[in-house]
């Protein structure tokens, strides 16, 4: 049996019309004795009916039918008795009076509900185990509709801007300093192994010294890194690059992609260009270089209330260079002990002795501290920090960076705890995009006693701080920029150095990188940088987070159609497996299992 | 300075125009001190003009620009002086009169030349090693554009048909029993491999179980075979599997798919619906399950001649139950002594005993064996084979699989000594598609004295041979189907079996395998095929393949920005690599490196 029609697709006016449809048994009702069948296809549902007052040998066949199982159906299109019409769903106007069923395969019982509120509560190792059946959630279809519609909206905007999509080897050569890497031994040369490519950003940049110009590929790169909630072995990137451009050329082509994801997927227009924060602003106001510009709460530098302060904690940090960053929870004054200890037990994980703070409650200042502040600074700290009634503010004391980073992690707890309280909203369809800027070049390895490339060694430095690339590394800032949304890094990328006398000073006069590292990691991309390179940049973007964005979730496991676990285990599929020893002899390797 | 044009776009009805262009100095010609630069870039050539009478400073500024190297350049549109004029290319009315200059790279001298007939005698280690200057030449950069071309063709065809992409994971499960896989090791799971996909066909057939009911996706699969011509370690696979279809819909869904990608890269119209072949004919007429249809030669079987023939090694056959096949390569009968043993060399590597011929020439037959042969087979033979003065007629007497085979073989060579003679064509752009239908589902193993399929073992059998599975499985064809282009498969798929009763009794009665590998190999799929799988089937093919023919190149590293060699090694970056102890170590893992 084949179907006439889709089951989101009989109305009303097709009233006495004979199809058949096919599809799954979503749901089975029996009302004195006439069964009603909800069918299930990927559109949508209908209503079968199969009265045995009309057909019994039919109806008892029927009877059968499990849910979940699979059926073909054919009979007459008719009208929903009044009161039974559901006007939720565009068929529910009508029913069809079934004359002929089909069983293509009987279903088991599912191990869980397959709805979107029951499946949500159900252990997420049992979705994975039984995936082909937490697929056919309504959420979960959904979702890989949407990250299918992304995907094209993403491929044709690229090919409406000339880019020409280019597939690069997944199968690259191991480069040990990076991060981890996926090895894979090979059979014909033994001893030796490919690296599974982390990303395709040294064959873009050669793609751009062949002279494609414009490329962009929806690759798969893989990443051996301890896995967090966000992060998954093997994940796609949406990697671009051309020549002759720009930074505000890569702003206009990202954002013009964007505007299109999000109006093809979502029907939103979003407005641009987008917001352009220095690195340092972000730093300053929000604690973070990927601000979540949703609500406000932000960081005040408060360090010159307290320069020659009777509270020698704060005075000595801003003598000692430091800074006394500050924020003001407006309306949390009703924190709980645990509350307050729980994010003091963060800011320590950030490096901070403890979490200073006022409680201003019933018209005075709870608080360990205050009782050293002078009248002058409370009326300061009052005036800078708009402190009222009901406000908790807290403080950090440190390094800069330091003292920021804890408040912005701070600003971020707080506004879940305001959230909690509903005294704030933070809609995840409230996209605040924006460019952070102006990345420093380098930051300097304590541990290993010199510079490291804040992103890549392939990122340029901004003209004009080019010069202190040998006197003061620190001060020269990368043509680096960050596509941040809602507090999460859409993507990143930067003008590259073209020149190979750069590349090459960078690496190893700069990086301290040793010549014989240089030549064998990199040497193939400074010879092709002799043969005529253009100047160039791209940026690159996750995927899946991006997926992730657009369907409201937090977890980019539920954008993936078969992720593993947070232990890299394929749980339907089993993997991964002990191998056999023919397997490893061929591969010239054998296994080393540790002891216990 | 940025472009305000690109270089295939000034024609005359720019005159006067003041322009900038960017690009590579393609070549550079001085002309009574005059110098002249094609500037290209991805869209083509302009000539731009440096006359030091005109400017000496930037004239001699110029004169440092080698070959390969990126330039901007601003100036005035001008005519070229009459005669001058290059009919050949857009651009070749004007010149750009350069005003300014600026030198992004200056180029080293290439290795090889970049022209298209220069770079194609290169040798390919040479041009893979440069891979960067390799894809500048025009050819290459060509192939790279109909990929992408082709690409976007078959994504919008498959989104236009409702179809969704789905990425499944390329980190995979390894099953021992299938073609050889790469693994990879795992680190968290020591002693536990992964295996890199040889394919989404288990993961696509889940799909439809979890309701996708329409999915596509193109794919990168692995498969650590011994490398041939036109074999990879990567490639990408255009993956593509439906619920509720049949063979019909198929073809249907995949021919529609091929007109489009005909059409937009080569605005070819090709006709549909293509011819279907059962195996049988095809192997009969054409000795392969994929024909080169571009040309005849057919087989002919002359087994009934020579039932009771003097020439007892054709009679013996023949009584054996084999057959004697025969083809008429007409006017071939010039062939040398060389060409013969070479001929008869392929065939025996084919299992022939020898290859019998008969040279027809000069009104006589010169052979080794037509003194056996009686008037009246000679008479039957002329008069079934169409045997005329300078024909040259070619046997096979063997089992009829294997006498299928080397004449099928023979045909192709005979084809291509023909076309050196300039007796055939044969266009790359001839198009000739065919199905190929009607596979036996399972062939038998002699050597391991079982059945095993000869697609995989998820084909369903054609409805009305399902009753022999038990007791005759060579009888049982399969729901298999080949797409075939110009001897070359393109695709394949077929109808799956959905009812996990089957699909078990296939695996453990038919195909003999043990009962605990089916589960801990294919467990995980029986177990969800009873949660409600529904009829589905689907079909694959190699995209590198299918763009190598678009391209009319034989070798699909052509149409790969970076192939690997045939013995596995990236040329251009260098893998693969020996890795770090502490490398291995995190992987649980040590080589073993075999004693020469």
């Amino acid at each position: 049996m084949k179907s006439s029609h889709h089951c989101a697709q009989l109305t009303p006016s097709a009233l006495g019309a004979s199809v058949s449809l096919v599809g799954w048994a979503d749901s089975i009702r029996d009302h004195g004795g006439i069964l009603f069948i909800d069918l299930r296809d990927r559109k949508g549902i209908t209503q079968v009916k199969f009265d045995p007052h009309v057909n019994a040998e039919l109806a008892a066949q029927a009877a059968q039918i499990k849910p979940e199982s699979v059926i073909g159906v054919s009979g007459k299109v008719v009208a929903r008795p009044e009161g039974t019409v559901n006007k939720n769903i565009p068929t529910g106007g009508i029913e069809v009076d079934a004359i002929a069923l089909e069983i293509f395969n009987i279903s088991d019982t599912p191990p869980f509900p397959l709805d979107d509120i029951g499946g949500d509560k159900v252990n997420e190792d049992l979705r994975l185990t039984y995936r082909y059946l937490d697929l056919r959630r309504p959420k979960m279809r959904k979702n890989l509709q949407v990250r299918h519609k992304a995907t094209k909206a993403i491929r044709d905007y690229f090919d409406s801007q000339e880019f020409i999509e280019v597939e690069t080897p997944a199968l690259f050569k191991s480069t040990p300093e990076g991060a981890r890497e996926y090895l894979v031994p090979s059979r014909i040369h033994a001893g030796q192994f490919y690296a599974l490519s982390q990303s395709p950003q040294q064959f873009k940049q050669i793609l751009m010294v062949a002279g494609v110009e414009r490329y962009f590929q929806i690759a798969r790169c893989f990443r051996d890194e301890d896995l967090r909630a966000d992060r998954q072995m093997e994940f796609t990137q949406v990697d671009v690059e051309a020549s002759f451009i720009d930074r505000e050329d890569v702003y206009r082509i990202f954002e013009g992609m964007l505007k299109k994801v999000w109006k093809e997927v979502l029907d939103v227009d979003i407005p641009t260009p987008f917001l352009r924060m220095p690195f340092v602003d972000a730093m300053n106001r929000f604690g973070v270089d990927k601000p979540d510009m949703r609500f406000g709460l932000e960081l005040q530098d408060v360090s010159s209330i307290f320069t020659n302060s009777a509270f020698k904690v704060f005075q000595s940090t801003v003598a000692g260079g430091g800074v006394i960053k500050a924020i003001n929870a407006k309306g949390l004054a009703d924190m709980t002990q645990g509350e307050i200890k729980a994010l003091e037990d963060i800011a320590k994980s950030l490096g901070a002795k403890g979490l200073a703070f006022i409680k201003s409650e019933n018209g005075e200042w709870k608080s360990p501290i205050v009782k050293f502040f002078s009248d002058a600074e409370k009326a300061a700290l009052t005036e800078q920090l708009k402190i009222e009634d009901g406000d908790m503010v807290f403080f950090a004391a440190a390094g800069w960076e330091k003292a920021c980073a804890i408040l912005g992690r701070t600003r971020l707890e707080a506004a879940q705890l305001l959230v909690k309280r509903g005294k704030m909203t933070i809609r995840h369809d409230d996209w605040k995009f924006l460019w952070v800027i102006e990345f420093p070049l380098m930051s300097f390895d304590e541990e290993n006693n010199r510079y490291v490339a804040t992103h890549h060694p392939f990122t340029a430095p901004v003209a004009e701080d080019a010069q202190y690339l040998d006197s003061d590394p620190k001060r020269v800032r990368g043509q680096h920029y960050d596509a941040v949304l809602n507090g999460m890094e859409l993507g990143g990328g930067s003008i590259r150095i073209h020149q190979p006398a750069i590349q090459k000073k960078v690496f190893e006069d700069v990086l301290k990188i040793p010549a014989d590292v240089v030549e064998s990691r990199f040497g193939y991309m400074l010879k092709a940088f002799t043969y005529g390179a253009p100047p160039h940049g791209g940026i690159a973007f996750g995927l899946d987070r991006m997926c992730a964005l657009l369907c409201g979730t937090t977890s980019i496991r539920d954008v993936i159609a078969f992720p593993k676990t947070q232990k890299g285990q394929d749980l339907m599929a089993q993997s991964p497996t002990p191998v056999t020893a023919k397997q490893l002899k061929e591969l010239h390797i054998q296994t080393v299992i540790p002891q216990e």
